[in-house]
């Protein structure tokens, strides 16, 4: 014993640090956790070499291997192009947030066209602008989904390859190019449903981006230090290779029949295009019945690609499902401050004229549309804040998750048009209790599904939940309360607004406003509630609300100092 | 000695855990640095638990106290708030990444109106579409200012408070409603300069923002546990939270002057909001001018708040650049497609008139805005690009950096301005050559400003870049040429478009389109040229690639077993 502490302070006064770590307490995961995190944060923040990941042992095989030999080295990087990839090797943390961010307002925005078609009392024109109307709606729709497909083959291709380089981040913008042009092809097959060209124009767009997506699996895959460490590891990756290659070409490839068929019988491609969006929900949707019905569990073989099995359950990145989202309800928010600022700002020799250039007067017209932004702001910042919530305490998100927020941020970038709805029609008439009503169904529905992504979650608690939310947790009661909120605050308005429909829009716009408020007293409206509940009917069973914390300790290595 | 040891394998034996991290290195920053990073980034990912900031310890004392006791438990913890927001504690990293993505949008959508100005050959009109022209880019460059002077008081507020709970959340959600608002009062501004309700509307605005940002602050200081580390050490905490207040409010103590005087002389508030912003510029500048002539340095007081120095090495928090300019670029290269997918659709009634239904016909007219698209697509990527590479190699971005940052974001919001002219004017017209003149001008500054934040960097290269990019770095020439790609293809542009007017539409064009097969031969043209300068000026001097490289090597934790 005292010779060992004899080693160890003659090695400190050498080049030896030791740090001595007391933590005393009871769960060894946080005890290991928070310290750690804490100081690597701070350690982080000042210094953010960590993106570029490093090859220093590298380099110092080669430095002895060729001792000051600077003309041999110089020549041998300029060829050795394997060995400048394995340098030039970034985290691609960056670009996975920039292709988010793209890829969510591609999404979101094209509910512009939606929002700005001008609604008139007139009878005559309603037919056509009511058509025209169901062409932009579906344009949107048609764009949101596609485009959230696009964006998981893009999740799961950059679990594969979790490093990158120059090439492939160029790579990844030509594919982002071809994303952000759909919408353009969507805007053509809903304008000219029966001309094959806009169905031509799409199935090139999906093929070019599959070829990349090969390309860069292809690239990945001939240098292995891009790949998850999963497959980097295993002995399968010419397996992998083809099997990632073969998912991904099966799009491409049921467009190049789409586009063939576009020639014969145009209406056969469009079910072909519906195919390739739903197979895979359907496939596993029957693999799912046909287990419940015969009883006998259809297992996926053991030496299954992770990342490629299209099954519910299948981890989807949490990280990215975070920033999507995001993207979402940042630029729902932001495209209603930009129509404020075109249609709302008078033209100044009008005001000159009709108002004898009293602004404020002229300001007056456009009270509600004042309303109805801060109101709209309110209740898209205010869903973010229930998604932000939710996924604080979700600690894994699965692929049925992810499409339930597919779900409801489709109809989150639906508020804009519930926005230019309800400050559109003069009032008290029939259109302005449609208006309310639709945006009621907006806002019920984006708030349903976000309830359905946490319901969908209690199922698999153990794997997706952080324990104070599962069932019977400390704070199960509360994040119910704040998912419910919506659903029910926009089904009482939309009843309301039934039986009051001459003060509709008043209805509408208290609830807006009111909202945020009841956001605020949550916590104690909950805590009385449940108070009141224990006291009303189980006064003697108070244990309800404890915890029956799992007893998730493991020892930790404790590295002794052996006597 | 042998004492100590004795009482420390007792403990051990009881609750405590002994860490012993045996590092082996010369730098000791790097080393505590490296073996952590690695081993929490695992941690963090296989369990995402850590965005709660969990208070076991706190639970274990509670629970310790109150063995069993749980009507009382209940009832003091719907009292005790302070314990209650103890516990709900989060990180505020989603907050602060949304927030990113509402400014980043705010500040550049304002472009749009900018965009959407429909230029015509008419010379009557032109002086009446000019005049609207500059009041809409005022009123674009006003919010980019603002709005990015708003995000840096942002990120400067959460420096100082690192955690949140719901209540701090929907505190900064009003914030934010407030700032997107901003735009708007800017338009009453420049389309009413002489009317004091536009001045008055911002000041109000600003003057509930700095309302709010103070609460902000007081509440994070009654809750310590919200504040950085670094401040919730310190035993200072009054005098930062009055400096801070103090700060903070400087700005609406100033709008408040400036809503007064505007009442009395109107010219008088707009000075006084300009100098707010220029202000701590300005006086900055002054000191640093002070210093370098009489040669003293003005330190600061050695016990002021870090973050809020406004000196112009203060450090901005890397990732909120990052996530800010994300934004801004991904907003620019979004909006394009929405011009497209709303003007380049031809209307079917017209197909079938005047071209037979024949929908590629139609189409073929807009064929120069598709180029036109694709160009500038490639040309905000390729920035983005460009960007990304270098803050990979950015260790600490400093004011002055951010600063640069913003003025380049700006030319980049500029773009789809440029993608709108360069496609609006008959081919050969003065009015197209002026367009591609414009455009090259905003690529050319937004690329220069790029390359004014990597020399910033490195006049203080030891703290804010990577080894890699310094002078005489490995990458140092790549960078350099990764960097001066844009201003240099966009002056020689400029250039050939003056020579050759009359095909200056088709070489801004080919230009645009050329420059991204540049970056993919970029480090082989690097290579070559470097190779040849070698070659033909200092053929013995063989050793100028050679990076001084530092040796951070450090040996990893070997937990030894000690004999």
């Amino acid at each position: 014993m005292n010779e060992s502490l004899t080693n160890q302070t003659s090695l400190t006064s050498g080049q030896l640090i030791v740090c001595h770590v007391f933590v005393n307490t009871t769960t060894v995961a946080s005890c290991l956790h928070r310290p750690l995190t804490a100081h690597t944060a701070a350690v982080m923040r000042e210094n953010d070499e960590s993106e570029i990941i490093e090859h220093h042992d590298d380099e110092e095989m080669e430095k002895t291997r060729t001792p000051r030999n600077h003309a041999h080295s110089f020549l041998e990087s300029v060829t050795s192009s394997e060995k400048d990839g394995y340098r030039s090797t970034q985290s691609s943390h960056r670009l996975l947030a920039y292709s988010d961010a793209l890829i969510s307002i591609i999404a979101t925005v094209m509910i512009l066209p939606v929002a700005h078609t001008k609604f008139q009392d007139n009878e005559e024109l309603k037919q056509s602008i009511q058509a025209l109307l169901t062409t932009k709606v579906a344009v949107y729709l048609m764009t949101f989904l596609i485009v959230t497909v696009a964006w998981a083959a893009h999740i799961r291709l950059f679990q594969v390859i979790q490093r990158i380089d120059d090439t492939l981040a160029l790579l990844n913008l030509a594919c982002m190019m071809l994303i952000t042009f759909l919408p353009y092809t969507f805007s053509l097959m809903a304008t000219f449903p029966s001309n094959t060209f806009g169905i031509l124009l799409f199935c090139a767009c999906v093929m070019v981006i599959g070829l990349i997506q090969a390309m860069i699996v292809l690239y990945g895959f001939s240098h292995p230090f891009f790949l998850s460490d999963q497959i980097q590891m295993s002995e399968n990756q010419a397996y992998y290779k083809r099997r990632i290659l073969e998912v991904i070409m099966r799009v491409p490839i049921m467009c190049l029949f789409a586009s063939i068929f576009s020639f014969i019988y145009i209406q056969l491609s469009y079910i072909i295009l519906a195919l390739v969006i739903f197979l895979p929900y359907i496939s596993q949707c029957l693999k799912w019945i046909w287990s419940k019905a015969i009883g006998g569990l259809v297992e996926d073989s053991p030496d299954s690609v992770p990342f490629y099995t299209y099954h519910p359950s299948e981890p989807l990145s949490k990280e990215r499902v975070e920033a999507f989202s995001d993207g979402v309800y940042a630029i729902v928010a932001t495209l209603l401050i930009l129509d404020i600022c075109k249609d709302n700002v008078p033209d100044p020799s009008v005001v000159k004229k009709e108002f004898d250039g009293k602004l404020l007067v002229a300001l007056q017209e456009y009270g509600p549309e004042y309303l109805a932004y801060f109101g709209s702001f309110a209740t898209v910042g205010l869903l973010w804040f229930v998604h932000h919530s939710l996924f604080l305490y979700v600690t894994k998100a699965t692929r049925l998750m992810g499409l339930f927020n597919t779900f409801s941020l489709a109809f989150v970038g639906g508020l804009p048009l519930a926005y230019q709805l309800t400050h559109e029609f003069p009032r008290g008439s029939l259109n302005e209790l449609e208006a309310v009503q639709i945006s009621c169904v907006i806002i019920f529905f984006a708030g349903l599904f976000q309830l359905a992504m946490w319901v969908t979650a209690l199922f698999t608690e153990r794997e997706t939940l952080h324990p104070y939310v599962r069932y019977g947790g400390r704070e199960h009661a509360f994040m119910l309360a704040k998912l419910s909120v919506y659903p029910c605050v926009a089904l009482g308005t939309f009843v309301f607004s039934c039986i009051l429909s001459r003060f509709s829009t008043s209805i509408f716009h208290m609830m807006e406003i009111g909202v945020p408020f009841a956001f605020i007293l949550l916590r104690l409206l909950v805590r009385v509630v449940l108070a009141a509940i224990r006291w009303l009917f189980c006064p003697a069973r108070n244990d309800l609300d404890i915890v029956p914390v799992e007893e998730e300790d493991s020892q930790l290595p404790i590295n002794d100092i052996v006597t």
